[in-house]
């Protein structure tokens, strides 16, 4: 609830036009609907300008579907992460045009269409493993309101690869770099650009690589001036992105 | 070396104005100065907005000083991070303007005034132990030409202290907070905007807090579209920030 | 064994009212039943107020069966936790009245129906999937003879769901916050209150949460006034929250 | 600012005893004071019992003797945990009455003398090294109001120590233990009672006790019903016997 | 090859008695056979006192049996660890006296029958999940000739269990503690004794147990005198304390 | 590409014998071929001296059949390492003369067969669990034209194993030691020999092994001039022998 | 208190020689002398066959000098560990025939002389300096009455340096090995003698050494029938080798 | 001792020419000096290569200096590593020749002064604060007979600066990469060069850079056909280099 909002309801409150008790409940109330097993907060949208994301795991189909379901009277776009494709059939039956995206297991339902970001947002990832990871981030950005594009299978192993592309990266407005055996590659795709750069490491790999802690420490310890979000996190880098997309 | 001058030089080449010697001459030298010990990026600015900031841990008083001969001629703001009083006194006496930062240790020359970014950036700390590590963030926004805030002392065991500053979190265009014993400070002031929040842990602490392996866990595993930096990294989280306020 | 039955069991000795082997074999076998595989701690109700509880995980069916029938003889109430349907099949065939809480995997026998706690006990969880962990907590404080209240999906995220159920915060005795993402919401929490808070940090989570050591160690951190129990150790909050609750 | 003012602010604010502007400023105001480096949370008391708590560790004597000046004037009991004698003696200028503890480096300043709590708190060490982080958790008891007993020196590895006093075990109303090399303890200790036991790892070690990690997971892995707060935090366990003990 | 073998070796050679080719040969081939996937060492017991024992793990059903063949022919006892009833079957076909242990999952031939020991080396284990290691312990002593003794389900939460058997722990020449939630009982048992004791931490637990690291730390800073092997290591306990048993 | 061919370029492009954009056509696109998942770096044996690998894990069969065909092309051998039977079936349908490697699960195409190294790669291996990784290094060496020799189950526990074998590892150029359990015996061989001996750490292990941790840091902390290659890398530790083998 | 003085205080009680008081508070009060910061087990020597040992660390002297002084009352040889010259000095002018060891910074003072162990214990060390620890297993083990030979820098690196000292390591009853850059020291013995070695993991090295971890991890992994015991802990390797020495 | 050493002993002693004893003896006595704390391997040289190295950490200068004693009766050149300023001049003082390095506090003394390498070494560095173990990697390097030439501060966040040295990088023969923050350094130089590319970790940084596991990680996890040595072991790369260059 923002500045505007609390002062309005405690001027109506202060003129009599809503009682003590509304005044209290309005406060409690109003920001989200209680599903007992979730609280779905429809004012997110307005607070963040993201709506409310369903993260699918540890969750049961049928919880996903009510919360779909009351999502979808918001008229938000509605995104279903770590989902499958056996939830995705469940909520196809009441929502038919819900989509699913079988490499990163996401569902979307796109109840507006326009992109509304300043910019592209570029997604680039670093072998061909990372790619389920850069999805996420791709789906995300897309239904969130923002242009994208994507540049795959360009680690530093052999670096001309990505030299090849620097044209790209300088057009777009923001990067995310998803990256396994080398975390590097943040880096040094952050040095090419005067934009924001935002790693994620993906936890494909073996031994040392410790499910992605090997490219987080190599993320977080780089000196070309990266931000940084969970292991294999392509949402988190996605709502990011969004925002600094949208300033 | 951005496409543009790569097309530039390449056609002078052609043209015979420069021979092939001085092409790959050229092409090897230009960026940067070799100083033996330290090769200076000049070039750094033009290519990613930034100069080149001198880390002072591990660098000899004397090769601080050289570096910052060198980077002087170039007319850039100069910045020398985790240094200490002797070696601001050095520099002192050879460049009259040098500042001393001493709760952050950093050495400041500013030979470029005019803020050029977009908006605010606002650096909020969680304690009083946090304001070493939000001061470097806030004295290298400075010095980039970025407009800034500070807000200090606001962790979530008192919420209200928080919850009382919310104008001025929405009034920003970019939040660095820095966070020690409750890494839940990023994720309680994401949750109340809509413009990106980066999180910097900070290492004061005891016991389980592993020198702020704590907070930097919990901001990552945020569920409210943080990005992260190192440890104690207030200079990479402006870095950062900058370069979102310069879009 | 407390003092005074020490004192009179020494005092029955010396009045030769039993024999010195009679007071050895005493000393050595009352408090408990050996059932070879395992030595049910019949004595630990009265030394502890809490029965014996069946750690399900690791024991075969028959094992379990073993123990509860040896504990049903003891007209407590039962408890085995970390089971599963097939178990509680086997056990509802000669235990009619077992109930299975699928949730969390529970299985009770319900022989002492009073309540005996002082207050109410809220559990609290940040999220959907912490529910399970919750649902252990509340099944045992309730079979423990402690009333019961939860509130579910409370992160700090969105802090408002929160405040807005302060009132309820402030009505219990004891509250157990299970918190698996952000191990922020026991802090913000205990900061409202003037009651005991117990975290439990969850396991659900991936990447950089490592299992729930990222909450634990939030947690542990908190600067709040915060005790913790082991990840997802529903069972031991709520026995450290029974304890508090008879004082 | 509990329910309660919540309402008469609404109602006054309503009945037009005070403004719109006073409304706001109220709430954001009035529960802190601000010293610019930290915010004094006077209302910490009302709302949880407890006068809030300087942290020593990483302030400079000067802000340390500012925030003394402030609660002062809230004529709560202060305390500085984490000090030494150089702060002490500073403050001591100001405020004669000031007390150092030397074992465990805190200064208290006693303004309120009654004793609230409806027990008595005991204090348990294993060895004679834990004796500094449980004078911590005793002074700390004792200043918040608590009536406190102590007894050291009592680990596992010669259990008859322990079981010659498990009378004045049974005799408190909420039992904390501090214990480095035998996290084993704290379980032993709460086998023997039916009370609260909080344990405390003590970060004296070396090798594999890696600094109080060793004795954390031995507590945290107890089955016998501990609760437990972060390494060497004495502080923290007293602030939550005294919760206990108030109830 | 020991000593007193090698002086014969050389002098054999010395007085023609063999060739210097033979001297080379028997250097080099004597103590082993190499079936090319392994290299089985008949010269161990001899060395070691202890027969070369098949870590099943890792090798196929086929090598296994393999090498049981060329082992039998050395009239050895034979020990295949960590294998599993399909194994077991396949050994049994050739060799019917083969015996299959269920819950440590160890095949045993035992073709040498006497005790050879000195005294009895006793088994003890925390609780029921550890048996299956306390288990492989037992099993591994009894067939390398010692007499053994089991107690089982011992742990420290309920001490007096343990208190009652110190009658047997004293009769024992050698005590193998297999723990697993409460690292505690190996020390609170070494405390009790004057024999050595050797721990073995077990990998049965959730959360902070971290698969066995809890109680390994706990053990490895326990002042009471202890040795400790790897997690699970059943076998690795009962060879050390067999070489002790038969000193 | 090499510092002859950029010179050539220039030298073209200067004299008007390739255009402007030509010149930059050719600078970003001859080195790879791009298949949209994934970049082919047929360049790579140019520039390295090693054909691309395909790392099989984490792609689908079609991408791995996908990236065999346009590698086949370029007549070099092609290496499948990670990968199973049922994508080798599916190549060799296209590829009759693909082989399949069970123990270490590589697939290979032999266009080229002359063996091109210097000297022979010995392969060592602690036991009999380490010959998975062994074989995949051995493979790997094979196809990139070494000659091998293996010697498998020769770990220090007895060392006499070894010994026996010195003149065989004094006959390599280049010696690969896969080790588990024991990461010692690196060490050992190192000490024997006046070679460069690879470490590999293999995963097999359990408890505090820690997935080849054990191993890996015995090797790092070896003072007998080892370098060491990530956990299971056999196919690292070819391309770096291969590497030495050819200068 | 063992099992027969149990019985016979019993008795005692029965017939009335002793009252209940005073058998409550001989079972109370017997075994230790009250210190207040420590209680000193005058019972230890005759419970466990080793006096109680003063770990020095973390006690002032002048609570050493307390227990130096109480614990020679009970005739029993005094050892201090991890002290320093100054406490030595100042125990010196009180107990002259105090003696220090600079290496390990032990104290001693010996009141009985005879060597009551079977056998010798043989203290090896894998290089120059792992001697300090070496020398605390030498000095305990003396003291405790064992004949005790030393054996120093015989890494693994150079094998035949160990290998020239065979008969040495076979004429010992028990052998210690400290180790720390090759953790495979003990391995290496533990696979040449049949008799118990007992590995002490040493915290000298740097990087990937993390303080002693690499070598503990690789003794614990050993296949050699090793135990260990925590790093630096040469008290703890010598009181289990004396306890080998005394069976 | 090798082969035919091992033959030719075994016949002088057939042909009597040696007596049993004496064999015996040469075995066991030749190849080291025993200096009680410390046995000279003089032989090593000829068995690796390399003389025996004395790494200064952790022994007295009086130790030192009695190897160097009886290393340069050895006519090998000296190499004492991690010393300092105090111990060279004491060295000095008997060996006038003996030079120190500062950067990296190594002393040498050169009794041999010819280049027997096959090419040169070339160490890079990715910043400043990496020089000092660089420069230990070069100072061993030149002392064992290789020539070196050293190429710094080009890390990757601005790969032109390293691009710009490419023909330098395919000049050598082998190439050292000592890499702090980016642990990038190693993969990029490796993909730009067809020769052995040895990584060393450096410790100096921050926060999540952990002393050095950071870039450890990273290089270990690289594809680019890397082998790593442990955190700043430069002596270590050397050695390993110098193996390779001899070859």
């Amino acid at each position: 609830m923002d500045h505007k909002e609390l002062l309005r309801l405690l001027e109506d409150f202060k003129n009599s036009r809503i009682s003590t008790e509304k005044a209290l409940e309005v406060l409690k109330n109003l920001p989200y609907e209680n599903l007992d097993f979730a609280r779905i907060d429809h004012h997110r949208e307005i607070r963040k300008g993201i709506p409310e994301v369903i993260f699918g795991a540890g969750k049961t189909p049928d919880q996903i579907l009510k919360i779909v379901r009351s999502m979808q009277a918001g008229q938000s776009n509605i995104l279903v992460t770590r989902s499958d494709a056996a939830v995705h059939e469940l909520i196809q039956k009441e929502f038919p045009e819900a989509k699913f995206h079988p490499n990163c297991k996401a569902i979307t339902i796109r109840q507006k269409t326009e992109y509304t970001g300043k910019g592209m947002i570029l997604i680039v990832s670093a072998g061909t493993a990372d790619i389920p990871v850069a999805e996420e981030a791709q789906v995300c950005c897309d239904l969130f309101g923002n242009e994208t594009e994507t540049l795959y299978d360009v680690g530093v192993a052999g670096v001309h690869r990505l030299l090849s592309e620097v044209e790209r990266l300088q057009r777009a407005r923001v990067i995310i770099v998803a990256a396994v055996m080398e975390g590097a590659l943040p880096s040094v795709v952050a040095g090419l650009v005067s934009i924001p750069v935002i790693g994620i490491p993906t936890s494909v790999g073996y031994g040392t690589h410790f499910h992605g802690v090997a490219p987080l420490l190599a993320m977080l310890n780089s000196c070309a001036g990266l931000a940084v979000v969970n292991i294999d996190n392509g949402f988190g880098a996605a709502q990011f992105a969004h925002l600094i997309n949208h300033l």
